[in-house]
């Protein structure tokens, strides 16, 4: 087994060894930005690890993880598109460097390319790759729909808040390690139970990220503090306060939810003192803890040695208690 | 074998019985509603054609057939988007009754729905589809932003733009066939060769789009007549003139097509003319014949009865003999 940084480094070194410059370059240079951008990584990392647990030479999985990275940024260019970011990883996004039209076309092509990089596989394999990319594929499109219906509507339980993460991030994780177990052709049973794995500690993750991003340390927190708040973003954090919450605290919220005052601070304040009060922020990190423990729980029937088990509760942790 | 209005049946009536109306329905509506709209379905109906043209129940090819109805579909949401138009088949563009975001998204999960209706073949078929499906889709994609190009530009040259129209339409028709041929199992050859038709059958038939956009029959012709020359295409016959014309003929051309006149109808007029006695008119039909009898040359070595060839070739006549 190797270390996540050593997966890190060959994915980046695979990533930076990629020439997806060729003709017609309007088309092409958009995913070459794109791909370049970096950032940390994780999916394709996951795929690596994944195959390794699996006794895997990792470099068997690179290209599964490469159509998994590749996919994460295509969605990333329609997302950005739909949201009408102007950033992405402190770079302009690509609607933004080119136009709407060259962000639509450019994504489409890395969907499609996505699926290239499975075709070095045989058959049977292919298939089965291909199938669990087409499946997690669409329902993050559909955790993307959710999303957008979520902004206008305010009657989001926390059921659908949870299928909605779900959707959109965690199922990309689950599929991530899936695919390595897939190519390291172990038992249908392991390659179910790593996607369990990946699957809640991607909602745990998820959920930690909205905690984070009104609890974090603005000094480590890749974000700005409070930025879910500022965006009136119906979070966990923000569902569970208006479950738990009294009827002042609900309409205290809504009301705070409602507006967009120049000055954020005093608002960000408020309502992390609701979250606080009405036991918000303890549910969530509960729930939390509830997930990351159901991906541990897989653990104790996967058949891989205790080292192997080891490696991935160490993983999982580590994740876990960030606060960043 | 059947006849094609036989297989439009086939194919129109598989189409009535899919069900894409799940949850969420903001992204489900937008497909069902532009599947709905119908059309030629000449794609799937190629497909099911050359199954059989080799040996092969069509119901075996009917998922195949479907994807590259559902491709193609995909296609026309995004690239309806991009162009801003707001009619498709007379009814309203899925952006224009939704917004570009659910255009966006909807084509998205419709090219993963795409690669979805392979999975019903076993892994070597599914590869081989996927595969080429994967290599189509990408062309297309690069035909797309071609065409893109190509209207900024104004030295774009005739090789240029035979590969624009190969990869924006003719690649698809060339792999719906193909598709045929693989699901039929039939030799490497045959499917060969039987891409090689659709590939140039399709070419040619963009090339009579063209001539018939302006010398088309306006009682039968699906669009107005002209529309072409109103839009300032440089289409074919456009770049011919401009290759055969003399020095005033090529500034009188340049100089219409670089004007938006309320009434269209003395540019089109002298546009026709200046078709016609440059020789571009004539080039054109020329080029149509080349690439029909380039399809049916093909049919030489094709492993196929007599009969059979003979189905493929009154095929191609007829869509060849359209003044529509």
């Amino acid at each position: 087994m190797h270390s996540i940084s050593q997966y890190q480094e060959f994915v980046t070194s695979h990533f930076n060894s990629l020439v997806v410059s060729k003709e017609p370059i309007n088309l092409y240079e958009p995913i070459q930005y794109i791909l370049s951008l970096g950032g940390k990584r994780m999916r394709p990392v996951l795929t690596l690890m994944a195959s390794e647990i699996f006794d895997c030479n990792y470099a068997k999985a690179m290209q599964a993880a490469t159509a998994v990275e590749v996919f994460h940024n295509f969605s990333l260019i329609h997302d950005d598109i739909m949201d009408d970011a102007p950033l992405r990883r402190g770079k302009v996004t690509v609607h933004e460097k080119w136009n709407i039209n060259t962000g639509i076309l450019s994504g489409d092509a890395m969907l499609i390319l996505a699926y290239q990089h499975f075709e070095e596989y045989e058959p049977k394999i292919f298939r089965e790759l291909a199938k669990l990319f087409s499946q997690t594929a669409l329902e993050v499109c559909e955790g993307q729909q959710y999303d957008v219906d979520f902004e206008t509507r305010d009657d989001v339980t926390i059921p659908e808040y949870l299928k909605m993460i779900e959707y959109k991030t965690a199922v990309l994780v689950g599929a991530a390690m899936k695919m390595g177990a897939i190519v390291a052709e172990t038992s249908q049973e392991n390659a179910h139970l790593i996607y369990e794995f990946g699957l809640n500690l991607g909602i745990a993750f998820q959920l930690q990220d909205d905690f984070l991003d009104a609890f974090g340390n603005p000094e480590t927190f890749g974000k700005q503090i409070g930025g879910d708040i500022i965006e009136n973003k119906k979070t966990f954090l923000y569902l569970k306060a208006l479950e738990f919450g009294n009827q002042d605290d609900k309409e205290q919220l809504m009301h705070l939810f409602s507006i967009q005052p120049n000055d954020n601070s005093d608002k960000i304040e408020t309502v992390k003192t609701i979250f606080n009060e009405t036991g918000a922020s303890n549910a969530t990190q509960h729930a939390i803890k509830e997930y990351t423990q159901k991906a541990f729980d897989t653990l104790k029937t996967m058949d891989i040695s205790e080292e192997k088990k080891q490696i991935l509760y160490v993983f999982g942790e580590k994740l876990m208690k960030r606060n960043v």
